[in-house]
């Protein structure tokens, strides 16, 4: 029969030791955040009934950027795109039975029909925080400021918080007197400022236009008296000052009700803000935040990184008090303020300033076996590295001396033993600076200082944890020194770091 | 429009967040276990191409336990339900850049489309650990020496690991004298031992039977002759004494070349496993021992819990020479070994034997709002609480001081601080212990020297650390005397595990 290609499906990816280890070490550094804010994990599972993930009348754009099929219980079923939308239903489903507010987080994988690119996967993890059942601004603000920890917590630096209020855009709508659908779609349009100049926005928002790649962009179909509405308000000071900001919005729109309850919110927002401490450059007011997804329904905010704007948005969110409606009934919302970040796009921004810890991902120490029969005398050394919490490898294999060197040399282990009856008998073993060796092998200019270290020298068997730690100090010392050099160089861009990191696996 | 009813999807399960950070806990534990083992993650996605989970020709048994569906790609895809024929598949695909052996642990959901009874999911956590491209017994042991630390650091305690070789039953088909499809067949049947009496074996392996439910069981359809030598196995010694055993096979089956293999393969396996300083009784042979997979192809081996045999098998495994070849093609087989165990029944014996971790999942301290205008005082005592590692919940709710006091025993926080205007000039706080007030809500016989200690008291707000630190260490006398009393409750059956995690999640 013939054989099965082995290959990922497409937009599938697997991850290797380095990644893996980097995404646990990102994620318990975020969970212990969280859970520092008296924030606990509420898992859900990766598949829910189909409706529950779009509702009644779900656009074609929206199932088929989704996985979905029928059961053998006949139940369309789909697997989740985002966290938010479970938590609705979970929420939903066990009210009466959850804390008021309820704060939650959550990490898992999500799946999304995109088109692949280098770094965007179609199953991809995400870790999200919500508060459910508060219309407390506090409570925006309390996700915002832990926003900021876990930036801080990963190491993250020169990151600030862009906020705004979903309802300004929304009155800017209104403001325009262009019909509803159209009003609605406004927000849409100005989400685009960050790619686009202002006479394309003006163009989209009006008549459309064929881009340079030729396609046609079908315009909002605005007046020319409804765009220049829109201009002025895109006019209006936004230089970050909440009062000089807010008050121009309310001199242009200020007989808009929306807009007036957008404005409190922002100026109690920013008084909560100030409250839990957060900088005003860590947090930035922007009159031109729109956020793409539908639901939002009051502040909304994203997190951008000053010296790395090609990163984009990571961990952004907002209010959405409308989303359990779809499982209460129209008018049954609960208050819910929450956000979202992407697991490999926030260990990219880490590796991007140099703070991912490169923390050795292999054991510490190889125990080569040079003589089966003596099975227990490798393990007996292994489980006393161990014990003393030296993660320790004993080669398990088949080959020869050359062999496990090359098996220690794929995976970057720095120390072996090597013992064979002699040895034994004599009560030594040697112990073999790999990581010199390679260094050595590696280093056309060789250093004098290193030539005259050992690779290979004898110890008491007696002594064995004192001298490996002692040579694992040794090391750290020069590890440190290797990664500060490495760091310059891994300072890339978010597409790189996939490459990189599946690179160094082994 | 007509709202969604929110519900989980048949077999599915929210975690709750007792039952979520136990699972974390344990997979921390099983994890650090397996990196000091010098063992690595490897993680691969939940989909899969449906031909690479079930091979050319699967059976529809195994197309109806695999949801799959065909993708928009046009390609037919479905849900791992395991996470060693992934593994298979990654490596296939990627041997080339991996050291051999290659050793890696993986955690993560899979899928199977089962019947859902309590405690029993169509999704669920499984943790493998596997080392691939090593023919040598040390490979097996190490891998059950590694399940035995495994469950030693999970607190389990009286657990035994049966071991025997797929070879030996595939010997005795051979021995038996029956056609080559039904001698195959063999060790299925005999899979069911530790279910059924020896005399419905006989019935099933030879003319079938009607059961208790008036169902028709087909039988192999061997001939009397062929039991009877079935029969004569299963009546050799099996007390668990390696030579003894062995010696009778050799006696009654010597003539069979794939016996006298197994019989070797156990010799060095058992030697193997005293290298590794496994006890006897830890370790046992036994000849009856079948496994269900059609995969294995050596050394076979399950977990018991001695006292709780109604957990059945956990963290079992196997040799699998053979399952690459589905990619590699046939004969370019790769040596492989390894385990897996389903995480939600590993917790739940931890738990019946009292081993679970029963940290306190919500906040230390609940920080309550009387006067929203403070915010920031109330702000600054929650991240000085937080700096010095006490978990802390800022009340970001509407409520009055009695619905936050509801929220703390919704939650189950021990401590919460009460201030307001007055306190704050006068540069106090006040402490209030909800845990001591429970108690004394909760018992008819109130304790007397509980009954004199304070449950609201005040501090001076420059003692706030160390008068919370002082509290919280008293309550963990208080609480270690209630989980000890609790745990003799607890320790029930795998079934009651998953309600009563859930029940205590808030």
């Amino acid at each position: 029969m013939k054989r099965i290609k082995p290959q990922l499906l497409k937009g599938m990816q697997d991850a290797g030791p380095a990644l893996a280890l980097a995404r646990r070490r990102a994620i318990a550094t975020i969970e212990e955040t969280c859970r520092s804010f008296g924030f606990l994990p509420y898992d859900t599972p990766a598949m829910e009934e189909l409706s529950a993930l779009v509702g009644r009348e779900p656009s074609k754009q929206q199932l088929e950027a989704i996985f979905h099929f029928c059961n053998r219980d006949d139940v369309e079923v789909g697997l989740r795109y985002d966290l938010t939308v479970p938590l609705a239903r979970m929420f939903s489903q066990n009210r009466l039975d959850l804390p008021t507010p309820f704060k939650r987080y959550q990490v898992g994988p999500v799946w999304r029909w995109d088109k692949p690119e280098p770094g965007r996967f179609r199953e991809f993890l995400q870790f999200d925080i919500d508060t459910v059942g508060s219309t407390q601004m506090a409570a925006d603000a309390e996700i915002i400021t832990m926003i900021a920890a876990i930036m801080q917590n990963l190491g993250i630096t020169g990151f600030y918080i862009r906020v705004s209020n979903r309802k300004l855009l929304n009155g800017l709508g209104e403001f325009s007197g262009a019909e509803d659908d159209k009003a609605k779609a406004i927000y849409r349009v100005i989400d685009k400022l960050d790619k686009f100049s202002r006479e394309r926005i003006r163009l989209e928002l009006g008549p459309g236009l064929k881009d340079e790649s030729g396609d046609t962009i079908t315009g909002l179909g605005l007046t020319e008296e409804q765009i220049a509405k829109v201009d002025a308000f895109l006019d209006l000071p936004n230089s970050g000052n909440v009062e000089e900001s807010l008050g121009a919005v309310e001199n242009l729109l200020g007989e808009i009700p929306q807009v007036l309850e957008a404005t409190k919110e922002l100026r109690e927002l920013f008084a909560n803000l100030s409250g839990f401490g957060l900088a005003d450059g860590v947090v930035r007011f922007d009159l031109h935040l729109a956020r793409g997804l539908g639901y939002y329904s009051g502040p909304v905010f994203e997190t951008m990184l000053a010296n790395q704007p090609e990163f984009g948005a990571v961990f952004a969110g907002g209010r959405y008090d409308g989303l359990v409606e779809r499982f209460l009934g129209k008018g049954q919302g609960v208050a819910a303020v929450g956000a979202s970040v992407g697991l490999d796009r926030l260990l990219a921004a880490q590796q991007a300033q140099g703070a991912l810890n490169t923390e050795r991902t292999c054991a510490d120490v190889l125990v080569t076996m040079m003589d089966k029969a003596r099975l227990a005398d490798y393990a007996a050394i292994a489980t006393e590295l161990r014990d003393s919490g030296i993660r320790t490898d004993l080669y398990t294999g088949k080959g020869n001396l050359g062999k496990q060197m090359k098996y220690a040399d794929r995976l970057g282990i720095p120390l072996a033993i090597v013992a064979g009856s002699d040895e034994f008998d004599k009560g030594e073993l040697s112990i073999k600076d790999l990581e010199l060796g390679r260094k050595l092998a590696d280093e056309a200019e060789t250093r004098e200082e290193w030539k005259e270290q050992k690779q290979q020298f004898s110890i008491k068997r007696g002594d064995l944890v004192q001298e490996i730690e002692g040579q694992l100090r040794k090391m750290e010392r020069r590890f440190a020194t290797r990664i500060s050099n490495e760091k310059e160089e891994e300072k890339r861009g978010p597409a790189s770091f996939m490459r990189n990191v599946t690179k160094k696996s082994f």
